[in-house]
């Protein structure tokens, strides 16, 4: 399967070339994130994706100054829902009704189920949960950005605070949970780019009770 | 890409007709798994890998009595860290300094900044952190298995204290944070199966700042 061999190839790449992606390969990469199953359907997060190179210059220092920051192509912010609220799932069903159509009676009970389950968490739980989902999406990201050739660098380290501030995300009532810096190697200039992946061997990672 | 039609043929199957995966299908699906990125590379999970058809029997009512826990092939538990330790990060700086080697003291420098930045969190913090790795690692999975023409099926309907009790992960420092259903939908039994994918449409879900 050619997907061992991309998840080999990829790599936290640490400094980046400043080469632009394809509009056609970021297309794709952001569509596989799209396609991402979520929780219940929901999607409880949007991605932010900034290739104004000014932009990126402004966020670098909320990064602890990162070179992938400014030298990728295209910087993806996952921006989870702040909480789930009734008019977020009300939007859900609507939107599912208009795809999808379907009895009425039954989406609505639909809705009253997710209210109850969602609607119910406090602000920091709905979060969470929000954040997960975009950790999967970013999962699949990853993936997908290997598989055209394009280096990902999933980072954490980041102030959500200063980042969500510069992109104006609480208005919005989301917060950024996890960013990938997309773009290519600069390989004479990356200190891991010849080391050894290391990952727990599969006796440490997997137990198989057949 | 593939990618974009695999995760278009893939849902999250409801009804599962018991074929069990070729073992190297499920091996494949499980090194990409393993190949997922993490927090510093920490992997602070482990999966759970479930064919036992009497531990799916068992596992079923724990999981709101779903089908798909019985009728798939293979039940992957991701498994999360209950907290960082020492222990652990000591084990992982051990782990990468045999596979990968490097100089002593800046593999002690790591230790110290790892222990300073998860050896700190409280267990709460600690758990949600890890969990996200794993959702992380669960994207990847999904579009493996998906890429192996294999269904999966994303869970969060169990109750993770009775699984945690049915696998004894309690004891090994584990919870169960998300699980996902391996095999084959049933066609005539899934009444998912024919309804249409429903996703945000791109601009709900994706904002470009160029």
């Amino acid at each position: 399967m050619k997907i061992i061999e991309q998840l080999n190839w990829r790599y936290a790449t640490k400094a980046m070339d400043g080469r632009r992606i394809p509009e056609d390969k970021i297309g794709r990469i952001l569509e596989a994130a799209r396609l991402a199953p979520s929780s219940n359907g929901l999607q409880p997060f949007e991605i932010i994706v900034i290739s104004n190179q000014e932009l990126k210059e402004k966020i670098r220092p909320a990064a602890f100054d990162q070179q992938q920051i400014t030298g990728c192509s295209h910087l993806l912010v996952f921006a989870a829902w702040d909480q789930y609220t009734p008019g977020r799932i009300d939007a859900f069903i609507e939107h599912t009704a208009r795809e999808r159509g379907g009895d009425p009676e039954r989406l609505e009970r639909h809705r009253q189920s997710l209210l109850n389950n969602f609607g119910s968490m406090d602000k920091d739980r709905g979060y969470a949960h929000a954040a997960r989902q975009a950790y999967l999406s970013l999962g699949v990201t990853i993936v997908a950005a290997a598989a055209e050739g394009v280096d990902g660098t999933p980072m954490e380290g980041f102030d959500p605070v200063q980042l969500d501030e510069i992109l104006g995300l609480k208005q919005k009532g989301l917060r950024s949970a996890v960013i990938i810096a997309l773009g290519y190697r600069d390989t004479e200039k990356d200190w891991l780019v010849n080391l050894k992946k290391v990952r727990k061997h599969k006796d440490q990672f997997i137990t198989e009770l057949n």
